[in-house]
């Protein structure tokens, strides 16, 4: 019963997507997969990672996660404020931390306009914004559907939406502030690959950010496809290391004294 | 809010405790953390592996998750069950997947009796049960709240309830009808310990059951402190692998191309 009626996908919880931001001494890492859903039947790829960027004054990544029409809905009324040199919104918020509550408030009026006219669905949308704004430290934070907004941790600097918890051990044991952004990009890539071999609601296209502190404009992007020849590769090397940690392990006491005994 | 107001604890969600079943070819595996509570101010050890036994006749293990009184009830039953020779139930029981469907049964009942008594609260129990009844195979099964059960699949021979994701990765790469019974359970160490570093709703002892296919006891029964040596050796090696891991991983085509430059 729990197996088949799918109720996790009415049930306030985000059933499909995977993404996650790290921020470290050096600058940011982004990265998400593309699938989306509405049922089984009805599964596509869509980007769910959106750049927005004034060189050299201000650059914003939002990685979206959730209903895909509120997602949509945000990202357009972004797009087009960036459209306009004297635009408002994102393009003027004064910290990252108001782009974040901006974005909240934006995602939360769209969700209840939906919910007041459609009780029982459900237009909950998560994000992840960061970046930097020109006089200021890089940024991430987390954006919950009802609009209240979080800052990473400072131990362990990395913020997830969507699947999280597969993916969130190797984040876990491996990210600190002082880890390099490129091995941050790596481990963000594993924490992917593990989440999408365990559950098919997270997919390829995975897309990679990249942004080195004060540097004002997106440093790398870079877009993965399910047989691009560097993921397989990455995903080659991880499990033939898991393969081998699982040999290296130690024996059981019980196997020692076997292996002794004549 | 959502970080504050702790509402996967009312959501019908098992707020705690990991455990996870393997079957290979070869017999069982059980593991099973220890953590319950009922709130951040009432956090408590409990065995969560249950044994119920008549040598050379059958063995049961049965790992709990969810409401800590319907899972007690539940096993309490069960005890009194096997105190007598001429008892009913799980002693009685003509297959594992009987047993597996009389658990849910009694389960199910608790927690509408509970119910019907109190409808807001949560009185959802999971359970996994396994072992070997004469002259059958060896089997694991998990026993829905809703009292309904399922064998696990036979590509990815596990089966897992409480905290899931987590330690839902490392099992998906390892575990297969043919992995060795020790390795099996050196694995499910693993998958139990990362779950541990991610989520504090796990914690120890740890506790881990080997059964051997055709025995009709158990083989093997361990209790580790969260000190235990041999524990501490199984997660220094398992840091070790995946530091090294991350080291040996492909570099990115813009590191290399860093490192030709001049």
């Amino acid at each position: 019963m729990r197996i088949l009626d799918g109720e996790d996908f009415h049930a306030g919880r985000e059933p499909v997507s995977y993404c996650l931001a790290i921020q470290t001494d050096r600058g940011l890492v982004f990265a998400s997969d593309s699938r989306t859903h509405g049922g089984v039947d009805q599964v596509n790829a869509y980007s769910k990672m959106h750049r927005f960027e004034v060189s050299g004054e201000r650059v914003f990544v939002l990685l979206s996660a959730g209903n895909l029409s509120t997602t949509q809905s945000v990202v357009h009324r972004i797009d087009r404020q960036f459209e306009k040199p004297a635009g408002h919104g994102l393009l003027r918020a004064a910290t990252l931390f108001d782009a974040a509550e901006y974005v909240g408030g934006m995602s939360r009026d769209i969700r209840n306009d939906h919910v007041a006219h459609n009780a029982d669905a459900n237009f909950d949308a998560s994000f992840l914004i960061g970046g930097q704004i020109r006089g200021q430290a890089p940024e991430i934070c987390l954006v919950y559907p009802e609009g209240n907004c979080i800052r990473a941790p400072a131990e362990k600097p990395f913020l997830q939406i969507g699947e999280t918890q597969y993916g969130k051990p190797i984040l876990d044991r491996i990210v600190t502030p002082s880890t390099p952004l490129d091995d941050a990009a790596r481990c963000a890539l594993v924490s992917l690959d593990s989440t999408m071999r365990s559950n098919l609601a997270v997919g390829p296209p995975i897309e990679l950010a990249i942004y080195e502190r004060d540097a004002l404009r997106l440093s790398r992007h870079q877009r993965y496809e399910a047989d691009a020849p560097w993921l397989l590769d990455l995903q080659a090397s991880w499990s033939a290391t898991v393969a081998r940690g699982m040999r290296v392990l130690p024996r059981f006491p019980w196997e020692r004294s076997e292996t002794e005994a004549p």
